[in-house]
């Protein structure tokens, strides 16, 4: 088992998922839809195939993420958010309601379609964490 | 203004708070009511204090904390949110509540009281958000 560097929950979380792509990848796994190593690098951000690898690999380590296999695809790795993955979607949201709010400051150049989501999350966190959530479920 | 590697809202937070240690300062500022470098330096996680100015100096460039001196000391910068740096208390927090959930399977050794903060914040996140953010209010 990791050893933290304290016994905050908040750092925790960072140590796991801290950095400016992990969160990109449970992001195209939670809201986008995508499954693929490359769907995952076709993402507008283009992310090095190497740091896709380890991120992927680190995910996968701590049970946020499984990898398998389709039935009639032996080929290629589907990754899916196991119950740990699925847990992050309201920080995912968050994430997007934070630059969505400030976006006059930070980036006027995010349309207004891409943080409608984030601005429905904000109306009701608890429905719309729900919504994302039963995607999932079988 | 800084140039984004996408228009995606989830992108730009990553770009500006997304590593390991931002939203460490940014818990010690939000939720444990710490304002100077000394206290921030003095955190469990021991960051190291070229870490810590080069991320005070971000937050200060990006205006989402403000650097300033009390009135019977100058010597000691003083640091506080912004509004960008109080809307950043829902981040925060499910990042607590994320890792909360999950201690059993990441660090058992959280004890049970670092916790109780992110799961009363997961009965009613309206309320604990303007609960903490009215901390803030004068």
């Amino acid at each position: 088992m990791k050893t933290f560097r304290s016994n905050c929950p908040i750092n925790c979380s960072l140590e796991l998922i801290g950095d400016k792509w992990t969160l990109l990848i449970m992001r195209d796994i939670l809201l986008h839809n995508k499954r693929t190593f490359k769907e995952f690098a076709s993402s507008d951000e283009g992310i090095a195939t190497n740091i896709l690898s380890n991120r992927l690999a680190r995910l996968e380590e701590h049970s946020i993420i499984t990898k398998g296999k389709l039935p009639d695809n032996k080929k290629v790795n589907i990754y899916a958010p196991t119950s740990l993955g699925l847990d992050l979607i309201p920080v995912v949201l968050e994430l997007a309601l934070w630059c969505g709010l400030n976006k006059t400051h930070f980036n006027p150049d995010i349309p207004d379609e891409n943080i409608a989501g984030a601005k429905s999350y904000q109306q009701d966190r608890a429905a719309i964490i729900e919504q994302v959530r039963r995607q999932f479920s079988d």
